[in-house]
């Protein structure tokens, strides 16, 4: 069968991986309510397409943080993709510069995030927990940094880790065997002790690099205005999945409200639930600079490796285009807020 | 068993036809949502009946853009009616005949526009692609004109194909074979490339004919507006049966905001998900002057060809009549926007 | 099995009946949609009861139109009743004097009214359709006067028959053979000639009789306020039992307006979905004076006759006066608006 | 299979009790409308997490009417808890003592109190029902002040019996044999002659004890501020599990406006359908002092015992913990109602 969608993607995917580490992937956390959520969102929200606007070409270049992608759809932080593919990140890492965009790469990846510099011909983000130790996170960034990330993505919401029932009922540990967490070889772990974050830790952060801090994970206006008063490049508004706080908000419910807050202070993206380009559209049109996208990237990585990546990608810049054309948007700042309607 | 409503004609037509052709008739752009929502938009709203009102008599005969008409039901454009029935629009067009309506031929048709003008013994408008070129576009307008039809449908909410997922699985062509599109044959095509559509080429069009123009696929005030700026005679509200922009408002919410923007500057049609007499009165009163029918069309024809296509109308009239008597409106003037209650 | 609530009655009615019978009790015009409204608007009401009143008595005696009844709770009429059980609209009388409440007898029944009114030990309105002319229905309005009904109920709602398509696919005649309408044997029928219903006849028929004039089927508080005009005494809110016209507003969705506008100067019935006491009790505080019970009191009469008649309803009672217990409500007087909550 | 979630111990404890027995627990009244709704109506509610905020530390201890708990999560009183387990409440007790927090008792408890409170090493409250007679009442309260029992929790939406239909069918006595009514041994019953209960009702209890007296299912702000005035210390916003008045609102539902009432002038608490530690954040958010957990502390029983409830209330203090962390409350009086996001 040729694969035309995500969803297809996601089928092919779930049939070749090993049961456990799928669930790792699929999971939310508690009753998945949130993560259900996610995607049922984007059905409340429809459409106002414009006509006879020319759009026989159609620009979706933009940048974020003054970096130039080819499109407004990244490829979100997410953990262990050795357990999709053998290549793991460093092929995800291919199949981001096979069409031209960003790659946020996890700290809890199972390749080294130097092995996926090199590995990626397009600009990365390395996406940074506060784990186990500060003096561990200062040391990733110094490696961020030399490697030639781009930023910092300083997920905020994981204070500790949500309640995800798959995983308990498996009894995985992270990461299962035989996968390492590349870039802590060596470091001591101390399971759950976690290191508080506050607004205190990103000033330190800040202090520590030069490199642009971008925080993830924010779901009210109230920390929104937080984040721009300490100075932060740009916002992922995100309930990381609906694997940490079962029954939130989800990020294109809270995305509205955080435009309004942030007034263009800084950059701000959303993730959550993206599978099809109208789904992007909707985001943008709701005032995103660019979105995220998690799962389907897994997918497409288990299927085919880079190349899965490449597709997974090109399918949703290809919805995107054709969504953007049918609403009458021949260009990202085409996308006005009149576009959606929310009911 | 006796065929008493147009979903019992639905379920035969897909027992008696090819698949392939079913699908293309049936489906809609990505998950469906749309041409889903064009049916079930209809049952949140409330029809609120007034009593004792001499209903004895019922008037359905009106007129579209001076043309008169036995009911305010119409045959939508809808392409390849061979697939149905080998004598295709031809039949399509006697049964509309029959009835005592207006068939919108397509411009993909199974037969000549001529030929159908020839079987049709009733008043006709075409609905112009512009496609392959501006100049074939034109010479379909020369032709239509001189095979007596009374106005042109420029649909413009097709800049480009829609993303028809049960097609590309089939890898149906449009038309696959052994049939062709008729009022095109000899024409060069050039596939994906598509002439751009902007108000300009509403202009254009202006200029090419004295035959009443209406735009069919506008969604929004703001698009209304700019029709009636060019001097358009005729809107449909219409999202293309769900098969363009897959999560866009539908005709029958989208009508409201048209007709009160529009306020009576031109004449406005919906169509989407008319299945029952009670649709239509809801269209009409939200302000539609007409409902255009699709699939349920086609249901006909495949199923006893023009004398099925008059049976599917005579339904839809029997019950717009029926619900009009039970609603206390004896005439189509006496249908008030109060008749519906939105929730 | 011991028989608890109406929809044990239901399901074993349904087990005893012919299913031809059966769907024509049970169906509803269409799709059904308004069968099915009926009931599941009652579920988006919910009651705010209040505590520490002395429910120790519940008082639930009431009049209708000065007729002094046991309970807010009567039959309302319906067709046929010989097809439930042999001795038809005399056992279901019987049943409703056995619990001192009130019959509303139907023009179609398969007992003659003055049979109806022999069997009864308790007061009786008549059901009008003005059918086939206005010369038997003022003969009926006579017969029903001498038999010493206390009411005349005219149906408003049935200028036509609604699209039943139950019985139309059963090719069912009303009445099937071999029942017979008792009241209009000898009268010549002309099939689909209805007589007009306007505003007009409510005059002709006050012209015609001292009983008081109840219209049953209004659905709007326009019609409502000529309903006053016209000096009727009574309105029922109904919409048939979602036999007319699908996909209309419910009777317990128009109640509050109409309420609103009448203002006390008639009284105010309603029917349409009721099957629990909570249901009776939400009508009430919506300002109902009492409700109208049909296809249960079917389902009774289908299963045991008088008693099963007589069951149901102790049934609703019983159970009504749990819920005016459970809500604070000694009194029918003590039954507020503020007792529910509109979602 | 380890039991993580509140859901595992009620699958494992419908397995292994007896059905009669399990559906007098399980079951509400009517349609079971309202039971439902408990349970869903938290999922129309959406937390606002609030991010960087230090949880290192979480304080979830709390005060009921100033006797210290270790979490804001309480025992709601239950009847009949030998039909569980051989132990009943005395066992239910010292799982609530294991974990620092509050039961209260039942009247209709199948151990003494006496044995209860000796059984229990941590603080009990008394539920009462005035029943069979005042006499009878005050007789519990006399003994439950000498027991040690810190406060009277008078159930006031308990006039009569709610219409519980399975244990109708079942034709299960309240309580079933062998079981005993322990605080009632030798008291001659009378059936369903109860006592009324009204506000003097209170006064008369108030007169009676020095014990502070805490109203159980209140729905109303018209009612929680009649409680206030009759000098409550605090109120449980309850429908009583859904097993009263089907159709009611929830006590989630009613909580806003009952807390906006009373301002701060007793302690609300609120029950029906929590299963997450969301719930309880939620129930929180909204302005109750603590919630009270019924059927999940059952199955806790039914399954393990002490160790059961202990376990299943450990569940839910994790839960609860773990929902505060991730919303940003390291505390208690850090919970705010800007959490929460009704929709």
């Amino acid at each position: 069968m040729e694969l035309i969608n995500v969803f297809d993607y996601e089928m092919l995917a779930e049939e070749r991986m090993d049961p456990v580490h799928w669930d790792f992937y699929a999971g939310g956390s508690d009753d998945e309510v949130t993560a259900r959520a996610n995607q049922t969102d984007f059905v409340r929200i429809r459409l106002r397409p414009r006509v006879l606007v020319d759009v026989s070409t159609c620009d979706m270049r933009t940048s974020v943080l003054g970096t130039p992608v080819s499109m407004p759809i990244l490829i979100a932080p997410t953990a262990l993709h050795c357990m999709a593919h053998p290549e793991g990140e460093c092929a995800t890492a291919r199949g981001a510069s096979a069409v031209g965009t960003l790659m946020i790469a996890s700290t809890v990846a199972t390749c080294t995030l130097e092995d996926i510099a090199q590995a990626a011909g397009g600009p990365l983000w390395f996406q940074l927990y506060i784990y186990p130790t500060r003096e561990v996170a200062a040391g990733l960034v110094r490696r961020a940094e030399a490697a030639g990330y781009k930023a910092i993505v300083m997920t905020v919401d994981l204070p500790v880790l949500g309640n995800r029932e798959r995983d308990r009922r498996h009894e995985m540990p992270i990461p299962p065997a035989p996968f390492v967490e590349a870039n802590l070889v060596g470091v001591e772990k101390t399971g759950q002790e976690w290191v508080p974050l506050t607004w205190e830790t990103v000033d330190w952060l800040r202090s520590l690099t030069s490199l642009p801090i971008i925080l993830k994970g924010i779901l009210t206006a109230e920390d929104a205005l937080l984040a721009v008063e300490h100075g932060v490049s740009g916002i992922v508004v995100s309930n990381h999945g609906g694997r940490q706080l079962d029954s939130c908000v989800t990020g294109i419910e809270a995305l509205p409200e955080i435009v309004e807050a942030v007034a263009g202070r800084c950059e701000i993206y959303m993730d959550g639930g993206i599978r099809r380009g109208t789904d992007i559209l909707k985001a943008l049109a709701l005032g995103a600079r660019a979105v995220l996208v998690g799962r389907p990237i897994l997918w497409g990585l288990a299927v085919n490796g880079a190349q899965g990546v490449q597709h997974v990608l090109e399918i949703l810049r290809d919805e995107l285009q054709l969504a953007m054309k049918l609403s009458g948007c021949p260009t990202l700042a085409s996308i006005e807020r009149s576009l959606v309607k929310l009911t």
